[in-house]
């Protein structure tokens, strides 16, 4: 094979072929995607779970991840806090030519080993090529389908009294991604914590009704996240500054770089809303799993002040969280 | 809203949820949607069937459609040719900073509509947002779910003596993109044959066992749709040239351009191989649509010169048809 993709890669023909012949099908193949038909005939189930998302991230290969695992982890987890049981993936590559091989086998092998763990099946997929120039090395997409495994889970079951968990350290994505990005600084001290949250989302379900809603706070973070759970609601949401687990590295990161780790995506951590008798135990479940060994109860859900979020700082003030403004951390993602 | 998009509409804040308000939901929200979950919650099925396509085709705009209407059309026709009815679909968006806004509303205005005659609902999408310089305007994915309509359709399912019936004229949107991309002659005359194939596809059920295979010929043309069938297989299919339908302005543009309509991408054309005792009643099942209404048999499965597409010409010669060596149409679709 050549050392780079060409425009051919993407022409449907015989360099198409051979990319899957010897990429995709060896690395990514399972009975399904290797009909190679238009699309992939699969099991069903009563209640659906389907999410999508498209992975722009810059650099593409970062600290504690690339852009295949990120492919995996995302679309599974959004999967996984509707209350899904994540089955099957799409994948499909949108390639600026003149991408490396080497780096697409790379990210390959990264998407085929995440989507091992996360016990999913890639049985759907297409390959894009656009010119040097129209794109930035690669951009992928997946879609997700779950069977349901726990239904009802919606910010509408929120209630005041209820905690707000979070199930590890804040904005280690975004700080890894924007350090890798822009400072030779401190790196390889902060990695990524893009991770799957399949397990430990799927074991809250012990919890019954006292789970309300559970989300993955990415772009724009834990206060993004939250601003979109009390936004336009009879309740808010207040959180307590010194119980929110931030990584020492991130902090300094963060201080550099002039960011709020609030803000910072994360690619490994849900937040749960849980009702407060619930809540030990949901910190409990969390901690089975090294991904959410460090979960906490970081706030809760009020009924004054309705449609903030608030945050309690060490001296007892408090300040409110608004939704983000700007672009504060492009291609996160 | 700002005339385009910057930056921070990728960035999942303010900006983000003002573009999903304004423009995404009012025009293509539905219940699942609205919710703006991670992940939409659906009725499934005992039997699914999954696809997904990226697009980035260049122009965004052509004449006969756009990327919007090409998107929704792309996933349900594969969805469609796996006998699948399709159902719900997901939307993401890779746009580049600087995409005119109106651009953008009258993609997601294609894309509706498109989607409504199709009878398929938009439950889940993603948008970001890349640097100028690093797209081409905007990048669309679809993915797909039907109910399985029509089981059992497969290659494996072709024997010598079968018919390939080919649903209208060949290589129309190949050729109107192109001619849109590259030259200001004819103009206007040519259409890209953007359409759904949903009806025509779920009605050729009534062939029961007679159905063999469908598909879609996109990139690379009805030849290398074939070539696909017959790759590795103990048959052969032999077209016959005077039997396929092309448009005297597809041809036209072709000789100009230096294209071969049998390699121009169609999406709006299926491709059925069927029973020989019921290729009659296949090509009128097909006239009964409107976007079918030019079917016709256009060869026929032999047990000679296994895995090979052959066409025998006017003159009554026969030459090999092979699969789409180089990159003859890039970002066709």
């Amino acid at each position: 094979m050549d050392e780079r993709i060409s425009l051919d890669y993407g022409s449907g023909g015989k360099k198409t072929s051979q990319l899957i012949d010897e990429i995709i099908l060896p690395l990514l193949g399972g009975p399904e995607l290797s009909e190679l038909g238009d699309a992939a005939v699969l099991d069903g189930a009563e209640k659906l779970v389907f999410s999508t998302d498209s992975f722009v991230v810059s650099p593409y290969f970062f600290p504690g991840g690339d852009i295949g695992k990120l492919s995996v982890c995302g679309t599974v987890n959004d999967v996984s806090m509707q209350g899904g049981d994540a089955r099957y993936l799409s994948l499909s590559f949108i390639i600026e030519e003149g991408l490396p091989m080497a780096d697409l086998r790379r990210i390959a092998a990264s998407i085929a080993e995440t989507a091992k763990k996360a016990g999913v099946r890639i049985v759907t997929g297409d390959t894009k090529v656009v010119e040097r120039g129209k794109g930035d090395g690669i951009y992928l997409n997946t879609a997700g389908i779950g069977t349901l495994h726990h239904p009802g889970l919606s910010i509408n079951n929120i209630r005041p009294g209820d905690k707000v968990i979070l199930s590890g350290t804040a904005g280690d994505h975004g700080a890894a991604v924007m350090l890798a990005r822009n400072s030779d600084m401190l790196k390889g001290e902060l990695l990524s914590d893009c991770a799957l949250l399949k397990e430990p989302a799927m074991a809250l379900s012990e919890l019954g009704d006292g789970l309300k809603v559970m989300r993955d706070p990415t772009r724009g973070g834990i206060a993004n996240a939250l601003c979109e759970f009390a936004e336009g609601r009879p309740f808010s949401i207040r959180l307590d500054e010194g119980s929110i687990p931030v990584d020492p590295a991130v902090a300094s990161a963060c201080d550099i770089l002039g960011l709020d780790p609030l803000y910072c995506a994360n690619e490994g951590k849900l937040i749960a809303v849980v009702s407060a008798d619930k809540a030990e135990l949901a910190v409990d479940i969390l901690k089975r799993f090294e991904v959410s060994e460090g979960a906490a109860v970081i706030g809760e859900v009020r009924d004054e002040y309705p449609g903030k979020v608030l945050v309690r700082t060490a001296l007892g003030s408090s300040r409110i969280v608004a939704k983000l403004t700007g672009a504060q951390l492009p291609r996160i993602c």
